[in-house]
């Protein structure tokens, strides 16, 4: 796979060298079950807090408010249904916007089928939501608000700490989805303003398969699995050892690493942005200026996006959201943020991540430009 | 840690080295999302199915009858809590054993909270369950029989095909826990009569963090996480690629080598327990005759089992269930089964696995009865 060009670090990362290094020995020599009283089950005990106390350090939280799970999408429906199940029953509503990944959306649909009311604020042009519209969106019949921090298909940044701001004005819990910001911007949840993040590990150079969720203290919230008294019982199931030693190890990475990667990935998403625009007349941007850094969501003008990437096989992008992808229609975000439906279809999403070079942007454009011109 | 005698592989067991071997390559070059439409995701699609069909395999079920979950918690949730949801709403009635494990236990009386009628079969000395009970408690007001294959704590098996047949014969669905019975003996979901069969990766040397449930076709089955369209959105989110083909690596040796490697432990375990019972006056064994080959339950007279353990360092075994140990009460599995207080609390778990040897019983016995001399 090495003459692939991989620019779909939204999708999933590679791991990095020091994050294998750090969970091999969880897979051979120190196996033990963490509920095991001996030493291979202490050692696992162990590796299990150390990478808790990572986890929490690269959040600016406590390590007893860190919940290990299987990954983004059991991290949102624990937030999302774990807080509405404990959270003050008086309180029907959830605010949220309409540009949330399917692992938020869908537990919401669940609960306003079961008689929540569900507010959903427009998305801006610029692919966020307008403070105005938030602000007006929530009182104190809101239980929670879910906002997610950063946009996988456009990369935009959302006003989280604005939204936590005005939610726990009101004694509403406050979510944010941050699985696609973690390792590119700064991720504090003290300057969030939030009770509940949740984050996944492959994407942010950890294996898929682990993740969690960030629980303030004193934060209701109901176990979604049910079973033994693992994570405090708020997550039952033996421990991905291995797995949970790689988020610790990708985390102490994503923290010491942040400033260099953030800058890094937005000057290549910059030269990606200014080559493309001037190699193909037209192509228009849906990521915006307030955005991850490396992220670039652009659409080819009067073709699919889809018979662009066809015709560029070395390169590995993505047309939408790499969590549905295979349909047809166009992406359920970008109709949300206005763009029209041809514009949709032309769009291609290039996300830079660790490895990416300046050489790997020239190879990017010579290759879509000459896919472009292909089936344009 | 090779200095310590492992006997508690019902707790977790180590990854063979097939097992590592398959899964590495996913955990560095192949790092591709299965969603994605690249030469990267295809690959690891492909792992993934491959994966399924040696799962299904090792079962005798069809590809497109296993979801892959987080674990063997995960999959008895989805089991009880999925086919319930999804089920004839007139029928109210589960009926379950009382020596299940607390992954079935927890699901199970959160429904009964919400107005399901839960009956739970006695334990009989043997640690399983009683026909003549079984027979008389299904009817057609059951929805689900949910009865473990293979007993954890004690090894006892349980007649689960015999629980499908009636079940079956009422329209009801019927799910077993076989994460303890894989790898140890024949699991095949055909000579069982079941609709549902949970198992866990980290029962028979695969990780920590990845499971399956069967799902025969034309069983009705809602999803617990929700999310994407993953698994066919019976179980979303990003798929556990590495632990997937890890999981696929354990399915194929677990079947090449169960022969042998259920004669070989049993061949251990009645040594053992012929040693101990002649080295131990007033042991007792909890394990029945019709047992996992690999499980010896066993308990020392007058002592509590985690004081004999505490003297026996070198020696990792277990004195419960190794998902809620730390616990002072007895287990509650024991004590349904009518074993007295101080008897329960005399108790050790030894079990057996992938390279235990006879020299390792030898020295089991050698540590165990010089720790009881120096307790009791």
């Amino acid at each position: 796979m090495n003459d692939t060009l991989y620019l779909d670090h939204n999708a999933t990362t590679p791991l990095l060298p020091s994050v294998l290094d750090a969970m091999l020995p969880y897979l051979s020599e120190h196996f033990g079950n963490p509920s095991s009283d001996h030493a291979l089950g202490r050692r696992a005990h162990g590796a299990v807090e150390n990478a808790r106390e990572q986890v929490a350090d690269l959040l600016g939280a406590l390590p007893d408010e860190i919940v290990f799970t299987s990954g983004g999408t059991e991290s949102n429906n624990l937030a999302v249904r774990g807080s509405t199940r404990a959270g003050a029953h008086a309180r029907r509503t959830i605010v949220t916007s309409s540009v949330e990944h399917p692992a938020t959306v869908q537990p919401l649909a669940r609960l306003e089928s079961a008689g929540w009311k569900v507010t959903r604020l427009s998305a801006t042009a610029a692919g966020s939501i307008a403070l105005g519209e938030l602000a007006s969106s929530i009182d104190d019949t809101v239980a929670l608000v879910t906002i997610m921090l950063a946009q996988n298909e456009t990369g935009a940044l959302l006003p989280v700490a604005e939204a936590g701001d005005v939610a726990r004005a009101v004694g509403a819990v406050m979510h944010t989805d941050a699985a696609q910001a973690i390792g590119k911007i700064p991720v504090r949840v003290e300057d969030l303003n939030v009770d509940l993040l949740s984050l996944a590990g492959h994407k942010f150079n950890a294996p898929k398969g682990v993740g969690a969720l960030y629980v303030r203290r004193g934060t209701s919230l109901s176990p979604v699995l049910l079973g033994a008294s693992q994570e405090r019982g708020i997550r039952p199931g033996t421990e991905n050892v291995a797995g949970i030693v790689a988020l610790g190890a990708a985390a102490v990475a994503a923290s010491t690493e942040l400033v260099e990667r953030s800058r890094h990935y937005g000057d290549l998403r910059d030269a990606l942005w200014e080559q493309l625009w001037a190699a193909i007349p037209g192509i228009t941007r849906h990521t915006p200026e307030h955005a991850l850094p490396n992220t670039l969501s652009v659409s080819f003008p009067g073709v699919l996006g889809g018979d662009v990437l066809a015709h560029a096989p070395d390169l590995a992008a993505s047309t939408g959201s790499a969590c549905h992808s295979g349909a047809e229609h166009p992406s359920a975000v970008l109709t949300a943020m206005g763009v029209a439906h041809a514009e949709a279809m032309g769009t291609v999403r290039l996300s830079l991540g660790h490895g990416s070079t300046a050489q790997n942007v020239l190879q990017a454009v010579c290759l879509l430009t000459r896919a472009f011109r292909a089936v344009a």
